[in-house]
């Protein structure tokens, strides 16, 4: 089997509520585990606040290098939404009226209260973009080479992602497998490094907990390759059994 | 009145667990919260994976520009625990065993299974660095000059940024007050950005919902300054109700 060649990803996600604290992200681990599926990893994620300067930043540091680049926010009506602006800037292109995201707002709007200026800001596109479907509201989202330019609320971004699914060339899509155990991690830390060490381009992860009063651990298995993937979760298994603990599979 | 120069921080989550999506971030969140109470902002996050070259790259982009650098996560026992490696190779400074940090530790595993090699890791920091107290578990966070190490896990997390509260310098705090309508943003957007306009230092954030079949949302306006924040948030009411919708105060 030849390795596969990996395919990466960012997200830039952009908003002051986030940074306030006010709203809790939750665009990171849905967007991460939609990517998984399509063979792409989630590699880098900045939040940056709705300041052009900064999301220009963001966006030339991270597009230059990964496979693609996502971003989630600032694209609504209102004057805090700047993120159009901000990504033409970055491309160094103008900002364009794009005619099927137009009548996509106009029709949208016909029974709810007419087009206006607020509105039409959201057919306002970096020129040579592309749309991205939105069946949960009106206006689109926004595709621009490897730039995908999604809406910030996430039942809208889901509804996005699930418009992409399929569309992204990915390479062999990342496995896992958890293993939980009451163990402190610490007890195990030895174990854990040999049998990584051992079982080359799998990645185990420990995720220490505290629950019913005791110490436990769930260890997740990573890679590409089923097989050794397997080797590695039974080595794995038989190193905590060979140390007196338990195992749970899937984890705990 | 002189304007108090803004103090800002940022923060940089390390962690493949968020980055695979198994792990909803909770940290942004409580840490943004905390330190508005403190009187910094929040300026920007990153998120990046257990990486070494990562963590230094960003780890050395923000704590040069921001009065404060938060870490998360990375500073258990385990082998993917390398945030103190990569913080001392960021500032160019060996890695030590901090004497207290070492006692702390022999003392919290004398009754749970005795000190071991991947313990004794918990003790380790970047030379010159104080400790954070931990009081949910044995390791300590760490402090480095503006950077602050601390746990991944948010309960650990809270813990530590319990021990740092009030000894932070800080500026005046950013004070917000939400003000939630029945009204699709896109009704509203010039209202919005003209109130934000007309009130200097004051910043007007626009968040849309979709709830019991209605679209609405709520307006956060933020400033340092009392007078200003009542002074936006009349106007900001006043146009609402001039528009003919009810407003309803702390949001919806």
């Amino acid at each position: 089997m030849t390795e596969s060649r990996i395919y990466t990803a960012a997200l830039v996600i952009i908003g002051d509520e986030i940074l306030s604290g006010r709203t809790q992200d939750k665009n990171i681990s849905q967007i991460a585990l939609w990517l998984n599926i399509q063979g792409i990893r989630l590699r880098e994620v900045r939040v940056v606040p709705d300041v052009e300067e900064a999301i220009v930043e963001a966006v030339n540091a991270l597009r230059a290098r990964n496979d693609y680049l996502f971003t989630t926010g600032g694209i609504g009506p209102t004057h805090d939404d700047i993120t159009v602006d901000a990504i033409a800037a970055a491309l160094g292109v103008d900002v364009v009226i794009h005619p099927e995201a137009s009548e996509v707002l106009h029709k949208y709007y016909e029974t709810r209260g007419g087009i206006n200026e607020g509105r039409l800001r959201m057919a306002r596109v970096p020129d040579g973009a592309d749309l991205i479907p939105n069946k949960m509201s009106g206006a689109p989202g926004i595709r621009h080479g490897n730039i995908f330019i999604m809406a910030g609320v996430p039942h809208i971004t889901a509804g996005m992602l699930d418009a992409l699914t399929g569309q992204l060339e990915g390479g062999a899509p990342l496995l896992s497998h958890q293993v939980g155990c009451w163990v402190a991690e610490s007890e195990v830390a030895k174990l854990l490094a040999d049998t990584e060490k051992h079982h080359d381009g799998c990645q185990i992860g420990s995720y220490p907990f505290f629950r019913e009063g005791k110490v436990g651990a769930n260890f997740v298995v990573r890679t590409t390759d089923p097989h050794k993937l397997a080797e590695c979760v039974d080595a794995l298994k038989l190193g905590l059994r060979g140390n007196g603990y338990e195992t749970v599979d899937g984890g705990i």
